[in-house]
């Protein structure tokens, strides 16, 4: 397939010149998602595994609990960009009717912005027990993710996020936000028979308190970044029993919460 | 004034070590910002500059055109976060009720998602000439912005947003997000005598579709990125007459939009 991104032209300034030449430049474009004919969200992304997306994005927003309650999706393409249309079974569509009544309350409460404070910084759902994992398995992961980081390699500018399986292998997708990459990983994840409580997630972008969220929406008990987290993302992380591993390098990890489920190997604490 | 970081405890595995230790980690909050009492976005945010933010995103968003147009303005720090409440003035008040008005329509449409892509790609504003600026001047404000990002050394988890004024003075703001940085920077232009169309934003980030379009809201003609931008970004650079150079590294730089505002010095252009 493809990659979505394409070559532009571009002046490069190097050493006291400037030349003519062409860049791949990843392409971003508007992609709503449309459940029952209603638009949820507009968000700007990487025109690839869109049906990924709008399954990940979905049941990380909590609006379907499985793939199954999806009963038709449907891909256009405009000349603004993507939509995504999906119909949603009984339950859900019902569920998230319910929900739109309470989010068109008056647009001017009382209490002035505070209510909307707790809606953004909802606790991650709790995570089970998961699988440990040895420093040697985190790196050698982070090496299959980089290896298939298509779009990455080819634009310099897209986020991966990858799923590390119980049986060492490595599902990657991209995007040129960190979050869509998430949520397209957490979809194709879910169509798959793949155990996302037995896994990992890596992530090549810092650790934002919505990564932690949606980790935590797909049950993954171990989430591990290439760069630092915040403060309130080491927070819900640690109150969902989630193992937080973050500035992930090709020297070593640092981890910022549940350290239990990273178990070094015998003979790699020996040589120490 | 103190960044917004704290000291966390973490384990830090190193040549087959794990050790106890400590890292300055950033923080991140969510912070409402609340027109005349009625919410209009939360955003997780850097808790510093807000009244910056606040008055940055009024002006990006098209709320406001100058800082005059807010008559107040209040920070209130709640357990779950920040609210920012500003009072508008009578006309940017009675645009933005006539836009909620315009907002809450039916949420079920029969266009399904293809009004919203128009909303979320709104061309950018286009910029005036501005100043030209030499490769020279460009590095160094790169330089000058580096070293005023006290955040981003002391957390690594940062990004950074600049102003280059035509006096070589650099104004610097920060933030866990680019978009959050942006906006600080934009506040922080307007309340001063700093004319934005005369200089350039430097940004420490990948160009998105939205940065080009903050960017150009302030009326600024020239915006550089450390990372590379996006195929759309490039196009509303284009299509505003904005000189868009990314991928700008202590080896040169590469110009994707009207590059007749970037002129090599004469010497420069000799040597090569």
């Amino acid at each position: 397939m493809s990659q979505p991104a394409k070559p532009l032209q571009r002046l490069a300034w190097h050493d006291g010149t400037m030349r003519d030449g062409t860049r791949m430049v990843a392409e971003e474009v508007p992609v709503a998602i449309v459940h029952d004919g209603a638009t949820y969200a507009v968000m700007m992304a990487s025109p690839a595994d869109l049906e990924d997306f709008a399954i990940g994005f979905s049941l990380t927003e909590g609006i379907i609990e499985t793939p199954d309650e999806v009963d038709d999706l449907e891909l256009v393409e405009t000349d603004l960009g993507w939509v995504v249309r999906l119909w949603l079974s009984k339950r859900p569509r019902a569920a998230l009717t319910a929900r739109r009544r309470h989010l068109t309350g008056p647009a001017g409460c009382g209490l002035c912005g505070v209510e909307s404070l707790g809606e953004a910084v909802k606790p991650a759902r709790p995570v089970g027990a998961g699988r440990p994992l040895t420093p040697l398995a985190l790196a050698t992961a982070f090496d299959a993710m980089s290896q298939q980081q298509a779009l990455g390699h080819l634009t310099r500018a897209a986020h991966a996020a990858a799923f590390l399986a119980p049986d060492g292998s490595v599902t990657v997708r991209e995007d040129v936000g960190r979050h869509n990459a998430l949520d397209k990983l957490i979809g194709a994840l879910a169509g798959t028979g793949i155990d996302a409580k037995q896994g990992a997630i890596l992530m090549t972008s810092r650790v934002s308190v919505e990564l932690v969220q949606k980790a935590a929406m797909a049950g993954v008990p171990i989430l591990a970044a290439v760069s630092a987290p915040s403060t309130l993302a080491v927070k819900l992380a640690d109150d969902a029993g989630m193992t937080l591993v973050a500035v992930a390098r090709a020297d070593g990890f640092e981890i910022f919460s549940h350290p239990h489920r990273i178990q070094p190997e015998q003979e790699q604490t020996r040589v120490a």
